[in-house]
């Protein structure tokens, strides 16, 4: 395999450290990104060897002490932001610090007063506190003006009492709350002078510093083995009548007097969660093409080296005994068989186009946020749209390239060495949490069909529904392609996918429409009853926009000859091959509402298999342009140098299974059954 | 909850214990599943309270703990092997003894003479020895031409020589050869007199009875942790020069004599091969169904009892305090949501109908084996084909099916205690394993094709592929379908899926043919450049037979007037739902080759959103159907009494994180932390 490895690369047509170099922003990140693997296998925290072999109790404390041995490597080692950013994403050893670093901390930042800061942020970054962010509950998850945990604002001692009011209403899910968090920021319904408030968040200390035993009235604890994530301990927590101070509430927006009077927020307040979310959501976005290039680039380099023979046996012994050669047919690369290609290929190009989308939405939420510092909200209506959408169908893409992408190395995909199974099970959450990808869309749909009514009303239509207003004109237009090579043009693909944006943006509207007896309504039964086809439009809004941004990327590249040639001219046609996949997913709209015959849309498929077979020779540089440092995959199968059968034979030979020749189970079960001795006895 | 199962079922318009009997063969069979589980959830290693949080030490004892201890109960209870049958699936935990049972075993009988037989069945019936068998090796899988283990024959000493001649050769995948199995079937490639005859089994003991040790010139072991199923101890297995008699060879039907001639099998081999082949995959298309209905199952009665919030808080202090009422808005069960439930009631179908091919499948294996033991092999091709490509299809819908299920579950569903994730895991492998899927489409592609060039021919066609005969007229055939209840009949629907059977039958065939520059090949570079036309030409084949086998089904049942009319109508609107959704994965297909209007594709969805809403009353009482106990789905989301969270709850509690308040971490990670007066000593 690893000469297999090597000839493959010689067929690549570009140079995959100029890609490498231009999707990394430069070569000295790669190389200190190599640095950074090198201290980090060093360590004892660091080395991955054993990590598919860890029971609960060990990923758990794996993954913290992972965690905590980052943190002291950057204050040593005064490391930058983006070094322990990089290290984070090279040792993928999510822990029970998750949550501190990433809700408690910048929940605190966003909501806290200066004094509440001044308070809790200095231990926080010294990890002398560690905190989580408790909002689910067992019986409310996505409804979040469900919650039922209360805080109820006592005006005699000047207290909050918090109080988990029933089964529902134990907390549930919290990211490190079953062992490691000393506080919480607890999401709590808000009683005040006898009225309820809705929730707000509360900062709760929730286990003693000297011994970590819960403090009284708090029952706290692990909720259980996941289907990944497993060194992270999602936790539950409950409050039996527990007082903590006034200030425990943070104030910076809404505020309890002494005297228990609420001041409400100001209007901003809503504003500033909203683009929490949205960060949030961002960062979802980016992080799923960084997950789909990690499963590409194993599937990718195995296929590539997987035959299902080798080409001589190569045994002495057989050779001295004169054996005539074995009569074995010449056999190919298994990424050579047209179904294998046409399903790894399609998922490079969505790899680098959810990568350059994670990207252009880290620089939209960045320039939202310095207009957000001079007080514009302006675009966060559109950005949360778009936030939402593009996590729903980002994340949705990923999780399934991730199992297509392990469905294509056969048996040995199923093998936790492969490195795909865990790649799965701990990505798939995040169609779930931070918004289920149902949800999500439903939040762009709401925008969507905004867009649409105010285009219907002759409004003008700014952002990325902007196609919208022209919709009137686009509902008789016709496909203009006449041969396969005209589905390459961006043009026409992109004139297509508006086409179907569109069509489903109104028939979701007229569906909504209809269901609440003409009128619209973006709340209850008719809504509830009229979702399958405003999340169809809403994907096909996102769909679109996430083309035109592969578009926009690889065009700018172009004209900022950001690449040389033959780079570029790949990237090109990845783009293509990404316009054309989206196509032919979409091909029912296209040929149901009229805008192309059955030729067209049969030239999508002519036009793939084109694009498939002239990528092909690119696909391994094209994985390798990722440039994952074989410590990050960590995958038998995705190793660079092709020699995928040593590995797999090396980490099995270090299985726990494997530290007797007997096995487990000798003794006590099979000894008894098999051995004739022992069973004469019995 | 518990209210809201209750208040489903009373909503219920049939007697889900009716169509249970129905389904069940009977009452009796029924209430003899409920014996058997109090047996089995008496007996330590039947009880199911830790199964989710065993480590794979652990879940490897424990399934073969519970394998021995059920063979021990069908022995001393005398039970019969249909109990022993359901016990396995009730308490489904996999363990070292599968391949012992599945395919050790059944070789020896099909292909051991009656003296080889005698010595080794009645050893392996009494679990004195323990068998795998042994075909695969790390760089050989689905091309068994390939493999590389040899087996040479010695005259001097009239013994083989077994020999592993490279890494690639080593064995790898066998179940239960990692540390249980102490015999193996092996596969390996014979030679004799100088000559290469490809592979042969052999039965080569491996391990010393009395200790468990592996013999000299062996090296076995377990390969490691897989993304499920891992309480079966895959193994390797490696040869260094090792003899075995003569007749460890299984020469029922191929031979080598004392001198060392070879003797090759009579042409029924062959058949018989496949035959196992045959038997095999339609165990795993029954076992489709059976796995899809447990997961529709937890998520239909989840999703029905799933609130956003509770009706009331309840909750005496907060009254005592006279706080007003909250204002909570009414609230659904999630299963009302469009999104959910047009998930889940086409899901709900889907099961439907695999339980009934996976019943005519193996009416049918068994109806061809009476036709064999008359010498008549007749329908082999036929069911050859059509077995390979309704495992494919019936894994592919069933795998997809489960993750389906577990999403709509929302955060709780990626628990393991919903039961949900382990479902998924270790249910993936059957999309690969003997045989992955891709290549499974592929074998049933090759009979089409075949079918397709006989019709071209004027030859009379039989059997599923029928319809080729009238290809050539249904090429211009219209879809007659005018209103939307038009897609409901059998007769609409069973055209439209056969004319876009035909017509992806001819595409394929033509692009195979151009491929091969006019002629048709079945193998080499055309037919592994067209593979993704055949594949997609031999699912509509399938997805055809398919739906045909559920309107007979159906037909049949109320023919025989089996059920009552109520809950015969609902199993008709499920069957017309089935077709719906068939049909609209086929839309475009259909679409494209002109057969539907825009309008009448249209009308599919329509369609479905009215047998969906139809059904959503009965969607409770169609999963409580499938009769499965608790004990069985060991889900706390899947209850039947609803109480899901209390089920979660105590689920949590008994994790082995939870085993100390502090956690695993505390002394050695996080005391040195966050402990001031540990800190305060460093
Ligand atoms: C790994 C993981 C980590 C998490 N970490 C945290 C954490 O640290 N802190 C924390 O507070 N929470 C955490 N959560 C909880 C998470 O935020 C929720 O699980 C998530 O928001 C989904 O909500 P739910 O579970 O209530 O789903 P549900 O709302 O119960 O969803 C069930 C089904 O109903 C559908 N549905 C629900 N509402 C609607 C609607 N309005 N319209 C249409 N369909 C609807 C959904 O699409 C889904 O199919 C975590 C969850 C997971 C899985
Ligand atoms: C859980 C599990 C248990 C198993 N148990 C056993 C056991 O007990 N004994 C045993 O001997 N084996 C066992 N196996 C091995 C199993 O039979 C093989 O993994 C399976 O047959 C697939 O072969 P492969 O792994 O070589 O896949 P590969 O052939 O390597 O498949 C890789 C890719 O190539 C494609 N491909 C390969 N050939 C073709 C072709 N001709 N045309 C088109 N596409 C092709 C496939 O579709 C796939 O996408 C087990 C495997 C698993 C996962």
């Amino acid at each position: 395999p690893m000469d297999d490895a090597a000839r493959e690369r010689a067929r690549s047509t570009f140079d995959s450290n100029e890609l490498a170099a231009f999707l990394h922003d430069g070569e000295d990140k790669l190389q200190r990104r190599e640095e950074l693997v090198k201290l980090l296998s060093s360590q004892p925290w660091g080395d991955k060897t054993h990590r598919y072999f860890l029971t609960r109790e060990q990923e758990y404390v794996g993954g913290l002490k992972a965690m905590v041995g980052m943190w002291q490597q950057m204050r040593q080692g005064r490391l930058s932001l983006e070094d322990g950013i990089a290290m984070r994403s090279l040792a993928y050893f999510p822990g029970g610090l998750e949550l501190h670093i990433g809700m408690f901390i910048p929940t605190l930042l966003s909501q806290g007063t200066p004094e509440q800061q001044a308070k809790w942020l200095p231990m926080s970054n010294r990890l002398q506190i560690i905190g989580t962010y408790a909002q689910t509950e067992l019986g409310h998850g996505t409804f979040v003006r469900g919650l039922q945990t209360v805080a109820v604002y006592d005006e005699a001692s000047r207290e909050f009492v918090v109080h988990t009011p029933s089964l529902e209403a134990h907390k549930w899910w919290p990211g490190g709350l079953g062992k490691t968090a000393t506080h919480v920021i607890l999401m709590a319904r808000l009683f005040a002078q006898g009225r309820d408030y809705g929730p707000h968040a509360f900062v709760v200390q929730i286990r003693d510093m000297a011994t970590h035993l819960p403090l009284p009235g708090i029952t706290v604890g692990d909720i259980g083995p996941k289907m990944g994530f497993n060194s992270v301990d999602n936790g539950y927590l409950a409050f039996d009548h527990v007082r903590i101070p006034r200030d425990a509430m943070l104030m910076r927006f809404s505020q309890v007097t002494e005297e228990g009077r609420y001041v409400p927020p100001p209007p901003d307040n809503q504003k500033a969660s909203y683009a929490t979310m949205v960060y949030v959501r961002a960062t979802i976005v980016r992080d799923s093409g960084d997950f789909l290039s990690r499963a590409v680039t194993i599937a990718t380099r195995y296929t590539a080296v997987r035959r299902q023979t080798a080409s001589k046996l190569g045994e002495p012994e057989l050779q001295a005994r004169q054996l005539p050669p074995l009569l074995l047919p010449a056999c190919w690369p298994v990424l050579d068989y047209d179904n294998v290609q046409q399903t790894l290929l399609p998922l490079l190009a969505r790899a680098y186009s959810l990568v350059f989308m994670g990207r252009s939405m880290m620089d939209m939420y960045n320039s939202f946020d310095a207009a957000r510092s001079r007080g514009d909200f302006g675009v966060l209506p559109e950005l949360h749209a778009l936030s939402s959408g593009l996590k729903a169908l980002c994340t949705d893409i990923t999780a399934a390239g991730i199992e297509a992408c392990r469905r294509q190395c056969g048996g040995h995909g199923y093998m936790l060495a492969s490195g795909l199974p865990t790649l799965f099970n701990s990505y798939v959450q995040n169609c779930t949490w931070e918004g289920d990808n149902s949800v999500m869309y439903l939040q762009a749909a709401r925008y969507l069909v905004k867009n649409v009514l105010a285009a219907q009303a002759g409004k003008p239509i700014t952002g990325s529904a902007k196609y919208l207003s022209s919709a009137a004109q686009q509902a008789d237009a016709k496909c203009g392609v006449s041969t396969a090579d005209d589905w390459r043009s961006p043009a026409h693909q992109l004139a297509a996918l508006t086409r179907v944006a569109a069509q489903l943006a109104a028939q979701a509207t007229q569906v909504l429409a209809r269901a609440g007896g003409g009128r619209v309504a973006f709340d209850g039964e008719p809504w509830n009853n009229s979702t399958v086809d405003l999340i169809r439009a809403a994907r096909a809004h996102v769909a679109l926009y996430l083309h035109q941004n592969f578009v926009d990327c690889v065009e700018a590249a172009a004209s900022q000859r950001a690449l040389g040639a033959a780079a570029s001219g790949v990237l090109r046609e990845l783009m293509q091959l990404h316009g054309v996949v989206l196509l032919l997913e979409a091909s029912s709209d296209l040929l149901e509402g009229g805008y192309c015959s059955g030729r067209q849309a049969g030239m999508l498929r002519e036009q793939q298999r084109a694009l498939v077979r002239s990528l092909r020779p690119n696909a391994i540089s094209l994985a390798d342009s990722f440039a994952y440092p074989d410590y990050q995959l960590n995958s038998a199968l995705g190793r660079k140098d092709g020699n995928v059968y040593q590995a797999l034979l090396d980490s099995a030979r270090i299985s726990p299974l494997n530290a007797t020749h007997e096995g487990p189970a000798w003794k006590e079960v099979l000894e008894p059954l098999l051995s004739p001795a022992v069973r004469s006895r019995l």
